[in-house]
C-alpha cells in the first residue's frame, strides 16, 4: 500500500496518536525520579508539619500570661527547659513556665505560643516578657502544609524538584512511573559513514546517527542506534532484532514517495504503513506503520527533514508514550518578511526571533543543517494559509518548546 | 565575621559570579555531547556537501543538448550508466549521454545538470527529455551547507541535536566540553530523616535530600548527597571530605543568621564567609563563601525558602561554572491581586500564571511545600518596589525557563 496522495499533517497526527499506547509503569526509588512521569496518585501517609511547631526562635508559653503586660510592664517567666530542632521537651508548660524553643521544633505540651526573642531578656533561668502576645501566635500548626490522606500529585505529573520534595514529606521513599520508552533508531544509506577527516567518493557523514540519539534523549526516552546498508534483507533483520527488545522504532532514509523504497516496503511486509508522504515541508517523505503494535517512525535520510519530521509527529508521540501531556506552545510574531506558501500543504519555516519580530532564515534545501543551527524557531504556516505578507501575526514555535 | 545587615540581592549576584570560576573542559565522544557546552569554536574539515549532488531522482546530462527541446520534440540520450546515493559513476558523460541518478549521488563527470523523472520517458538504453534544463539545475553545489574551515559553531554553545548534526558533519566524533561541575550537597538538621510513612517524635522528613539531588542534575551538574546532624565536628569533617572530590558545595540547614550558626561556622573556620543574610523572601538566611578556592552556598533548612536561594543565586552559578550565559527571562503579566512588600527588598512570590494575567499564591510560610507544587512562577518584586497593585503589569519568571 503506498498512498499516492499526500496527507494532511493533522490527518497524520490523529492516526498515529490512535496507535500510540504507554508503555507500562515502575517502582523506582525516589531519588531517581526526577524528569519521571508519575504513575499514580500520591495521598499523603503524613501530616506536614508532622506536628505543631514553632515558627521563630523564642520561648514557648502560655499566651494568657503576658495578656497587658509590655516593654514597661514585663511578664515573669521561669525557663524549665530548651529544645532545639530535633528535639522533644518532656517537660509541661504550666502557668508561668516557659522553654526556649529553636525555629521548627515542636511546641511542648501545655504551651500555645511563641513570644520571639527580640520581645524578652532572660538571665539564665528567669525571663521577661514585653509584649502581649496572641494565643498561636508563631505557632505552626500540623498538617498546615498537608494533612495524612490528602491528594498532594495527580498521576500524569512529570517530577521536578519541589515535586519530589512533597513525595518525599508525604512518607513515600519510591514511586510509580511510566517506564522510558526504548526507542531502537536505525539509520539507512549505503553513502553514510561515521565523522572522519577525509571522505572518499560518494561517502556521506551520518549526521543523523547523532541526531536522533539526542532528539530521543531530549524526549526523555531511551535510544539504541545501528546502521544499514540500503539492503532490504539487512534492514528486514534489523527490524526483527530491534523489536524484539525496544518500544519503538525509527528510521532514517529509504523513504522516498514517488517508489517502494527500502524501510517503507520492510514495514508493508513485516506489518502495515498507515502514513507514507504527508502535505509537510519539508519532510514530505515521512512514513509511519506499525509491526508486531509497536510503532514505526519512518524519517527521511535528508537531516533537515528528518529533524523537522520529528518535531512534528515524533517528539510528542514518545511523550505520550510515557503518560506526558503535551501541546507544542506557540508564540506569536511580526514576520519581518513575506513567506510563500501553497495551500493544502504545511509549512515548517526555520526562523530566527528578535523580540516581538521574526525573520524566516533565507536558506533553502531539506539537507542545509546549518539552517537548523542558526534558527531558533519555526514560523507555521497552516494548510488553510496560502503564506503570509511582510508585517503580519505569525504563529512561532520556539525549538526550547519542543522539550518538557 | 556575621554581617549583621542584609544585603542587596544585586550586591550578593556580584559577588557570587565574581569568585565563580569554570571547571575545565574534557574531550568526550561526540554521541554523549547533547547538552554539553561547547569549550572550543568548531570549524569544519570538510564541505558539505562534499561534492555535487543531485537534488532530485532523475537523470544527469549536458543541459545544453535540451536547449530547445519539448514534449512535442523531446531531446534523445542514450543511458549509459545509473547510480544510486554512495555510488560514483565511472563514465564521464559526454554529448548525447545520461546517467541515471538518484537523490543524494554525485553528479558525474561532464554532465551539468539533473533533468526530473517525471519530464522524461526511457526504454532501457534510450531516453527522451521533453524539456529544456538549465545548466546547474537541480545540482546542489559542493559546500553548499558549508565550506571547510568555515566557523560552524562558537565556543559556549549548549550543544542540541542539530548542533551535534553538524559537527558530525564537519568531520569530528569527539569535542572538547567544559566539565559538569561535582557538586557536593551536604544536608543538616539532627532532626532529619529519610520518608517513611510514621514519624516518631521530633522527626522531619529530609526533602531536601530529594529536591537538591534534582535542582543540580536540572542544572546539567552532578551531585553527591550527605546529610550530617548538627554538629560542628562532624560537619567540617564532611566538609573537607567533599572539598577534596567536589568543585562546589550546597549545604541546608544551619544558616540562622541572628547568631553563629552550624554551617555558617565551619565556613568561617575552613575559608571565608562573604554573604550571610540577604535581603530576600523568602530566603534571607543565605549565606555563601568560598573554602580552598571552591563556593559554598549555604541554604535555608526550610524547603521553599531554599528553593527560591537556590533559583536566584544557584541554578544560574552551576550554568557559569560550566560555562552557559544564562540570563533569567521575565515574562510580563497582569497580576489578579494587590501584593504587599518593603522597599530596600526582592520578594519572589509564588504564583500561577493564567494567559496574560498571574495571581499570587495565598499560602506563606517558607515550609509550605505545597505553595512550590501549585505554583509555576514568581512574581518578582524588585526592592525598588513598595509592592504591586491589583491589575498593575509585573515581572513573571516561570519555573520552566529556569532551566536551559
Amino acid at each position: 500500500m503506498f498512498l499516492t496522495n499526500l496527507m494532511p499533517v493533522q490527518e497524520a497526527h490523529d492516526i498515529i496518536k490512535s496507535t500510540l499506547k504507554t508503555v507500562g509503569t515502575e517502582n523506582i526509588v525516589l531519588e531517581d525520579a526526577h524528569m519521571r512521569v508519575l504513575a499514580e496518585d500520591i495521598r499523603s501517609n503524613l501530616n506536614s508539619p508532622p506536628f505543631e511547631r514553632s515558627a521563630m526562635d523564642g520561648y514557648a508559653i502560655k499566651a494568657e500570661d503576658t495578656f497587658g503586660f509590655s516593654e514597661a510592664n514585663p511578664a515573669k517567666f521561669k525557663i524549665i527547659d530548651t529544645i532545639g530542632a530535633g528535639q522533644l521537651s518532656n517537660k509541661i508548660v504550666k502557668t508561668g513556665q516557659a522553654v526556649k524553643i529553636s525555629t521548627g521544633a515542636p511546641i511542648p505540651e501545655g504551651a500555645n505560643a511563641v513570644v520571639m526573642e527580640e520581645y524578652t531578656n532572660s538571665d539564665s533561668e528567669l525571663l521577661e516578657v514585653e509584649t502581649s502576645v496572641t494565643p498561636r501566635e508563631n505557632v505552626s500548626p500540623m498538617g498546615e502544609d498537608f494533612k495524612k490522606d490528602d491528594l498532594v500529585l495527580r498521576s500524569g505529573r512529570l517530577l521536578k524538584p519541589q515535586d519530589l520534595a512533597i513525595i518525599a514529606s508525604s512518607g513515600f521513599n519510591t514511586v510509580e512511573v511510566y517506564k522510558k520508552p526504548k526507542v531502537g533508531i536505525i539509520t539507512t544509506g549505503t553513502e553514510l559513514v561515521m565523522p572522519k577527516p577525509l571522505l572518499k567518493g560518494a561517502e556521506v557523514i551520518n549526521s543523523n546517527h547523532y541526531t536522533f540519539k539526542a532528539v530521543v534523549e531530549a524526549s526523555l526516552a531511551v535510544p539504541s542506534l545501528v546502521h544499514c546498508i540500503d539492503s532490504e534483507k539487512i534492514v528486514k533483520d534489523q527490524f526483527e532484532s530491534m523489536l524484539d527488545s525496544h518500544d519503538v522504532l525509527i528510521t532514517t532514509g529509504g523513504t522516498a514517495i514517488s517508489k517502494g523504497d527500502v524501510v517503507v516496503d520492510v514495514t508493508e511486509k513485516l506489518g502495515e504503513v498507515l502514513i507514507h508522504g504527508v502535505a509537510l515541508r519539508p519532510g514530505k517523505p515521512f512514513g509511519f506503520g506499525t509491526v508486531d503494535d509497536k510503532p514505526v517512525f519512518m524519517l527521511s535520510g535528508y537531516p533537515v527533514a528528518a529533524m523537522v519530521q520529528s518535531d512534528v509527529f515524533l517528539r510528542n508521540s514518545l511523550y505520550q508514550m510515557q503518560g506526558i501531556e503535551y501541546q507544542p506552545q506557540y508564540v506569536i510574531k511580526t514576520t519581518s518578511k513575506k513567506i510563500a506558501s501553497n495551500l493544502g500543504r504545511t509549512d515548517y519555516i526555520r526562523a530566527k526571533t528578535d523580540g516581538s519580530m521574526v525573520r524566516p532564515l533565507k536558506i533553502k534545501g531539506s539537507g542545509i543543517i546549518r539552517s537548523m543551527v542558526e534558527s531558533d524557531s519555526y514560523i507555521l504556516i497552516e494548510e488553510n494559509l496560502e503564506g503570509i505578507n511582510e508585517g503580519t501575526k505569525c504563529n512561532v514555535i520556539l525549538y526550547d518548546s519542543l522539550t518538557v
